[in-house]
């Protein structure tokens, strides 16, 4: 029963299926794990009742819950996955969201809201909203036309073929103080992988977060995502991966980057043609001596091209 | 911490508010609870979920299932109950509701979700549907017009001032084999308060009922109501709720039958001349040797005309 859990202090700041995957390897080896997750989220059923209840969104911080529930409650954890496929006004809501909307009435705040869905789901460690203010995500193109909201960011309605020059937030948000302090006592924080501009940024965004990493003394690493997202990363290499984002964090932050030097097959790349993602190349030539490089194999063996849970969290290990 | 918890397995058969009320004071000293609720109800956010996913009815499960959590779970007790009261698709669904039909979806009947339900309430006893089937309560009034279904039978949709004939189920519905257990496993039964053609005969209309209430040598204890309603039961003297819940049970089977005689005050019983109830009246020359006629004080000390649950619950432990 008992596992030789390490007793380090882990952050994990990110948004959407990236936390998930990252949570989920770390789960099984560290116990102390905090998940900072992203307020941008306004598609599906996090964007309806985003708009109908005014809350902040579920979506993300649902994910990370689930991805910290102790496995002795599968079915809880499974149900509040759920989504319903049924009835005229549930097609489509995820139970978890649903939840988290009535706990958010009940208690008086989205924060209030989370730890009592991790207290029922026990979770193992805690998941915090990165702001506990209600703000929109923008973003200005290269064209010069102004974007809001993350789902319209995230899946352009029309095919610009522009890149995005700036994101912001607005109105402009202050950092949930609970996410200063477990940066501070961290031992490590981990960014990523995850959309660049829609899961990861949007944390960097937020007034006091740039700040309290730079003050932490925990090993900052950062993941380069395995594959471009057309309208968002579009013929992107890791290095600019890394240079957008310490655009937004700040510069001499960051300890480690990790680039994945794994190629899969093209059995598993032609999936991607389609939509326009391509394998993130590695160039070495365009990186400086700080943040450290650490190169690696960090694939799942089949299936989505994406990383592969243990291979972090077994990286995390050997940093730390 | 630890209270003189009797062993005494209890069965409690109804739907509604009653056994909300029955449960909630007998927790405090049996810790052997079963409630069977009837599954005839199809009104409000359990009717829409009926009709859109084909489940049985959650309603009444819900109401037991939050009397039989356990108080250290308050928070989760409270979110079982909530109703949202905001949103396109969700105002008026109570969420518990929404838990159990999510459940069924996932666990593939509303019997496991019913029993997933109780293990994440970590309640105290147990909650079983009477019936798996899912069947429709019909009434034909004495005018000979012929009503669909529990809400309309409840509520009459037109003063027709014709009372009610009888009763059925359509399709005809079985016994749930948990239920016979229970009774012939139990100590007592009790049946009721609530109302007499909409939540108690419910019951007794499962193919099945009369025969295992007849061969379990548990007391079984009738609890008629204190007020009459209007539609169900105008007029009604105590012999006439004994008289016909006994014409759809079976004569011979209860032991006894619980008649309130307190009185209470005008200020009290004026707020129910509009929906035209009335106190029930104890007309003892009208009751017959068997089954034994116990007459008390029933009755909460202020507020609604209702029993009180921890009179009830004395009443039973002095039964016992």
């Amino acid at each position: 029963m008992s596992k030789p859990y390490s007793q380090k202090k882990i952050v994990v700041i990110g948004g959407g299926t990236g936390v998930f995957t990252v949570l989920t390897g770390l789960r099984k080896h560290f116990s102390d794990l905090t998940a900072v997750v992203t307020m941008s989220d306004d598609g599906g059923s996090t964007g309806i009742l985003r708009e109908e209840f005014g809350i902040l969104p579920p979506g993300d911080v649902r994910r990370s819950l689930v991805a910290l529930a102790r496995t002795d409650n599968e079915v809880l954890a499974q149900l509040f996955n759920y989504r319903f496929e049924e009835g005229a006004g549930l097609t489509g809501h995820s139970f978890g969201n649903l939840m988290l909307t009535a706990l958010e009435r009940l208690t008086g705040s989205f924060d209030l809201a989370v730890k009592e869905a991790g207290r029922i789901l026990s979770i193992q460690g805690r998941v915090l909203p990165v702001t506990l203010k209600n703000a929109k995500l923008y973003a200005e193109l290269e064209n010069g036309k102004v974007v809001r909201g993350e789902t319209n960011i995230d899946i352009p309605k029309y095919d610009s073929g522009s890149a995005i020059k700036k994101i912001w937030l607005k109105p402009r948000a202050v950092v949930n103080p609970e996410v200063s302090a477990a940066i501070l006592g961290a031992d490590a924080v981990l960014i990523g992988p995850g959309d660049l501009y829609t899961s990861l940024i949007p944390n960097f965004l937020v007034k006091g977060m740039s700040d309290v990493l730079k003050k932490s003394r925990a090993k900052k690493i950062y993941f380069v995502n395995v594959m471009t997202k057309y309208g968002e990363t579009h013929g992107f290499k890791a290095s600019d991966f890394l240079n957008v984002l310490e655009r937004y964090l700040g510069r001499g932050i960051l300890d480690f980057v990790v680039v994945n030097v794994k190629k899969p097959g093209w059995s598993r790349l032609k999936n991607y043609v389609q939509e326009k993602a391509e394998l993130v190349e590695f160039d070495r030539e365009n990186f400086a001596r700080r943040p450290t490089v650490i190169t690696a194999d960090l694939l799942r063996v089949k299936g989505l091209v994406r990383h592969d849970s243990d291979k972090i969290t077994n990286l995390v290990k050997m940093i730390l």
